[in-house]
């Protein structure tokens, strides 16, 4: 894939994500909209297992961000461990719009809604986020989400966020 | 004004506020729209100073909350100390509809939008925030801010948030 290539889909990516937070009713500007990531964890199947994130403010105290997922589009399972004498990054996702399955430790869910892709899930507690339902993630804790069939906007409120630090189940995924 | 039509005053302007999130296009479950906390910070005069409040989460390390603003509403004057070893609260505004007019230390504005309502304001450096912008406080800077005249929806991202440390500039303010 040539550089062209990349960066039209890059721009495709970013459309699509604020096409997501538009139909949530989420206002960004146009700085904003350039800055929208695709992150697609190094594993080149990003509408599979990515995350469309908008960075609205991070300070070495605390992070909001905005999430865009595809439909069906996976955040592979990590946990954030403690960094600097702090426990590690505490995060609350709060779905704004379409449909979430957060997994987590615990109990895991009987028939459960999603099935992981392809790479390494050792967690299967869900928890299903409609629209204005949250729910705190403490720090260390293994965890993985999946969006549903239309996709969905989650805001992230959180402590200082490290991405670079954050620690994959499966050895393939990297976070630059 | 006796129990009841506090009661209802109280309902009246969870309904309000809820209705200016909903235009907003932010979904609240049935039993946050219960927590809606109208903040009049003791002086009895609601709709020219106070908040609409929906705290997402506040935990000891950060905190997410909504705020609904009355057509041309006010937040007094006032600023957030350090307390338990932390330099105190950081937060960012961030409008989500409407307008609002933030005021904080720094050169004063020429012909500022807002006048402030009865009561101690000591600075008048203007920001004006409109869907999509914001703007960040750093702990210890004093600061007030004002909705525009359709009234405004803003997201507060911070780190912990004790309301009760706040430090007003009017002696006559108080956040319980």
């Amino acid at each position: 894939m040539n550089k062209m290539q990349t960066t039209e889909e890059a721009a495709q990516r970013r459309e699509y994500a604020d096409a997501l937070f538009r139909k949530a009713g989420i206002v960004i500007t146009e700085a904003e909209r350039e800055k929208i990531e695709s992150a697609d964890f190094g594993l080149n199947r990003f509408e599979e297992t990515g995350l469309g994130v908008l960075v609205y403010v991070n300070t070495n105290r605390c992070c909001a961000k905005e999430l865009a997922m595809w439909p069906g589009q996976t955040c592979p399972e990590h946990r954030h461990p403690p960094f600097e004498g702090t426990p590690g990054k505490e995060e609350t996702f709060r779905c704004r719009s379409g449909l979430v399955y957060l997994y987590v430790d615990g109990d895991p869910t009987r028939d459960p809604v999603c099935k992981p892709p392809p790479g390494r899930y050792t967690v299967g507690h869900e928890i299903e986020l409609r629209p204005g339902m949250q729910h705190t993630i403490p720090p260390g804790t293994l965890h993985w989400f999946q969006a549903g069939p239309e996709g969905a906007v989650v805001s992230e409120f959180s402590t200082a966020s490290r991405d670079e630090l954050d620690e994959f189940t499966d050895a393939n995924v990297v976070r630059t």
